[in-house]
């Protein structure tokens, strides 16, 4: 795994062992209450929505493997890969931007397709 | 935008400099001949299929905004927003890896269902 040190890089990664361990309280104390995230979906704005969003996907998680980690003062960049419940191979990509220890912005990046097609075909059992 | 320096990621710009800027055959003078690429749809092995993967997206690039490029010695890190042709606002994150000044391994993250949207969309036509 690649790594980089640097203060918003610590926030991230603490953030993400928490959410990959389910421990999503934990992760959420990492978490500003004005928190936008960049989804695929569209903006989730806030911490209450952000909840909604992660938290029901951190449950799901059945493993995960950081692979590339990187940052500087204000910025983090993380790539991981996860399998869940229903979909083995989700791997994501976060830009975390960092505020006095707290995610204040961040930009996921990953694949809806297989999430798309998991739940199809639930619907069709 | 939030930028280090390494030998890797010096490769990894060059790369993308050239292909959003409609360069492809340069893009392709950084690209090792036996890369592996794993991809949302899966692993795209050897320059040819690279080509034939990366050479028509970049074709339909209409403007590209690179926000993260972290590196190391080997790897390097960058994620961005383009907007084709038929998908405003697709971001990728890529992770690649370098030897001797070309990329050997590329993994890409992006979400595909706008994509997939955007054929069904003129399917339809």
């Amino acid at each position: 795994m690649t790594e980089s040190k640097s203060a918003a890089l610590e926030t991230a990664l603490a953030y993400h062992r928490a959410w990959t361990s389910h421990d999503f309280e934990l992760a959420m104390t990492y978490v500003a209450e004005d928190i936008v995230c960049q989804a695929p979906a569209g903006p989730v704005v806030g911490g209450k929505a952000f909840r909604e969003f992660m938290g029901p996907f951190s449950q799901l998680v059945t493993h995960s493997a950081l692979f590339a980690a990187f940052g500087d003062d204000q910025v983090a960049v993380l790539m991981y890969d996860t399998d869940t419940i229903s979909v083995k191979d989700a791997p994501g990509a976060e830009y975390l931007t960092v505020t006095d220890g707290k995610i204040r912005h961040l930009r996921i990046i990953f694949d809806r397709v297989p999430f798309a097609a998991a739940r199809q075909a639930a619907t069709n059992q």
